[in-house]
């Protein structure tokens, strides 16, 4: 390792390579803080040169590069290797360009999410996805996690928003992935890389699809006196053919949190609410708030609200925004989940939820984003109480494992990490982790990109299997059903 | 091959296995007809476990494999390998289920696109992607062309509207990629495996995004004085924030073709004209139209017609739905083109090609999808004269390297196949070509799936530049403007 840092200091300033314990502490974990690993060097490059260089020497030595973002990830996807490089992305933090006639911006991977709406607001466009973290996180952390937030049900995940790359190989080497066209020729490597959690290259730089900020937005509240009638009122909504800008749902205890804290106005006695916004020309929002007040009360809705005006609309969003600190107030620690599942599943997933809870002995907080089925389950534990934290996280694989059983997925936009490569054993056949791997084999022969993350090994798998709770079988062995 | 052969016949009916040179001459070439080749043999498997044994058997014996669909590409993707084994999935042409709650199809690779939408009508649904030949091409086909249509402007190429797939890899072995979720964890096989031109897999299963039939639909014509102004009519409707569900381009010697032979009533006299169809509930799409309307006036329209009613829509429409039979009346032989280009070059880019039909002396017509900036020139020519093939197709080389000039790419909707693959060398760099082949190469190491297209050799490439017409080099050096 000291003849790799004696290599670094040749192209980067002392400054930029840091190997104290004391420094190389504030990188020894990301959003995810039950896993903490110290890495032997950090790099801080600021130039595309750099990283080419860092990577080629790394890829000769055969040492472990982990890219890091601003560090908010959390499933664990910028934990550090022990004895490997930390690559941090921090300086590289310029708005390149914005260009409003192709509606498009090109940013280097530092650039904080919400930066890039706030240049884009000149022209009247923004950059739709919007994580709940988009103050701090990072666009190369959003392409590493295929992010999404509550305006991605209409707008889509990064996934979807993204136009180009610029990406730096293992071996140095610098490719350009998608461009300002729709469509792109040979292998679509874009959406590959995206969410691949930087296992197959280091991106350096992204071209992003911006929108017009939306005419005119309306907000709606509505409350249930069951979580049941909730989830069908959502799944009525999308099936009449209405995409709402946002669908967000949150249950009582997420409700009486909420208020307890923001004072948002919310009903203290709803089993469930929903929030629903509406955006585009106004005429277009009047006809689909009136449908969607219809298909509300049809499903079982006790009240539904229309926001009076711009003020009272931000206040409905408020106490969805402050739900996660309002759920830090009640409980000592709580566990974000995230997995997706078909919108029809909602209420019978929310229902095994609550059984779960009861089993473990931890309560739960539900607040997420209904509109595309991505469950954000808070489970509440105190890492003080000896064994909560073991119970929280097993409660949470369950959870996960419940969301593949009716066919959803492990993963909303969270990424897996660290933290859900068991349950990727539950969601894929040998067979699939097996091209999985051979994939990452054509990006990274020898496997020094954010090694362990995202893909476990087989054997892992089959160790997973043989300890699992479940009696020594994968839980749900039908796995076909897709 | 007659060992294969005789493998194939333990599992297949013999009417499933062609082997007799007058019933294999059907399968010769697909709808790129310049190139011909006579497969060893062709198979017409019933079932998922019919196709993996096929493909066992191929792989192990090292038999190159082509799958088929309807053989309506236009790029040559279908085009057999010599002593090869075409597969054809014609007889898997059934609809799966249509479940209207989760608005998904899932359906054979065999079925026709416009069957899609035909079945999902009950419910009000349909599948977006609509290309021309949507009668007769299939959705193995679409997928792995990744096809478009008139309204994928708005509602997105295939592979925004591929959910799942069911693959079967060259070794026979069955994986799911993608499913009913919004995110799906692991690497994104699924936007990889569309569009990839049957090189990585087969298609058995595909589950498709339905949705609600558009409320209202208005249909509007611009006529242009230049084809400037009409290119930035686009670029403006486009940077307003309007996407309107199509949004067509005809130039003069389109129009005056499509005249003669449908009568749609466009005005000859205009250099260009412009269809635009906007959908959404009728006030959004009340409000839009005047919007509309303002901006082709203000980009300089000598006239803006708004169909008066569903009739005079539809015949706005007829004129383009007939454009290339109509070209095909005033030429002996045309060449489809199929590039794309970032919007604002609209202009520029048809200048060029005017340039380059006087150059090599062919006529040529543009009828395209301007919205997404995907060019269809036709170039007219006459196979019966000498020299006039090989300079059209030439020409359209050409075309293709200019819209890679100008931030572009060498396909918008019929894939690379054989026809563009030298293209590809004007398109990618040695390190991006180079990471194209190890993907390929993580899913099919011996190169056994449709061998020879879509992704050339660095030696074709090698060879491509040095013959190349401008002087031994490549014509666009400077392929870091991205």
């Amino acid at each position: 390792m000291s003849s790799i840092i004696h290599e670094f200091l040749k192209f980067l300033p002392q400054e930029a390579v840091i190997t104290g314990e004391e420094s190389l502490r504030v990188y020894e974990c990301d959003a995810l803080s039950a896993y903490r690993e110290l890495p032997a060097c950090v790099v801080l490059p600021e130039t595309v040169e750099q990283i080419q260089e860092i990577l080629r020497i790394c890829h000769q030595a055969g040492v472990p590069v982990v890219a890091r973002g601003a560090g908010t990830g959390l499933s664990g996807g910028a934990l550090p290797v022990a004895d490997g490089v930390v690559l941090s992305l921090a300086k590289l933090n310029r708005i390149l360009e914005i260009d409003p006639d192709l509606r498009l911006a090109r940013v280097q991977p530092g650039v904080r999410n919400l930066s890039v709406s706030d240049a884009a607001a000149a022209y009247g466009l923004f950059y739709a996805p919007d994580p709940s973290s988009q103050v701090a996180c990072t666009i190369g952390g959003n392409i590493a996690e295929n992010s999404g937030g509550v305006h991605c049900l209409k707008y889509g995940l990064t996934v979807h928003n993204v136009m180009g790359l610029k990406v730096i190989t293992i071996a140095g080497e610098l490719i350009q992935i998608g461009g300002e066209a729709l469509d792109s020729a040979g292998y679509d490597l874009l959406a590959l890389m995206t969410g691949s959690e930087g296992m197959l290259g280091v991106v350096v730089e992204a071209t992003l699809k911006l929108l017009p900020r939306p005419v005119h937005q309306q907000m709606l509240l509505a409350a249930f006196a069951s979580v049941e009638e909730a989830g069908n009122g959502v799944a009525d909504i999308i099936a009449a053919g209405v995409i709402p800008a946002g669908l967000e749902m949150m249950d009582n205890p997420g409700v009486r949190a909420v208020e307890a804290y923001v004072h948002a106005g919310y009903p203290t006695d709803a089993a469930a609410i929903l929030l629903c916004e509406l955006d585009g020309v106004p005429e277009e929002v009047a006809v689909e708030s009136k449908q969607v007040i219809e298909i509300l009360k049809n499903a079982g809705a006790t009240e539904v609200r229309l926001a009076r005006n711009k003020q009272e609309g931000e206040r409905f969003w408020a106490g969805r925004k402050a739900a996660f600190p309002a759920v830090g107030r009640i409980a000592a620690d709580y566990y974000c989940m995230d997995g997706t599942i078909p919108r029809k599943h909602i209420a019978r997933v929310l229902q095994r939820i609550t059984e779960l809870s009861e089993e473990y002995e931890l309560g739960v907080v539900n607040v997420f984003h209904a509109g595309d089925g991505n469950l954000h389950p808070l489970i509440l534990y105190d890492v003080a109480i000896p064994g909560e934290l073991e119970r929280a996280e097993e409660f949470g694989g369950r959870i996960l494992e419940t969301c593949v059983e009716v066919g959803g997925t492990i993963t909303g936009e969270h990424g897996v990490g660290i933290e859900k490569i068991n349950q990727m054993c539950v969601q894929f056949k040998t067979e699939e982790l097996t091209q999985f791997h051979a994939v990452k084999e054509a990006f990274d022969p020898q496997g020094l990109l954010n090694p362990g993350k995202a893909v476990p090994t087989l054997r892992r798998c089959a160790e997973y299997g043989a300890m699992h709770v479940h009696g020594g079988k994968l839980p749900f062995p039908d796995l076909e059903r897709f």
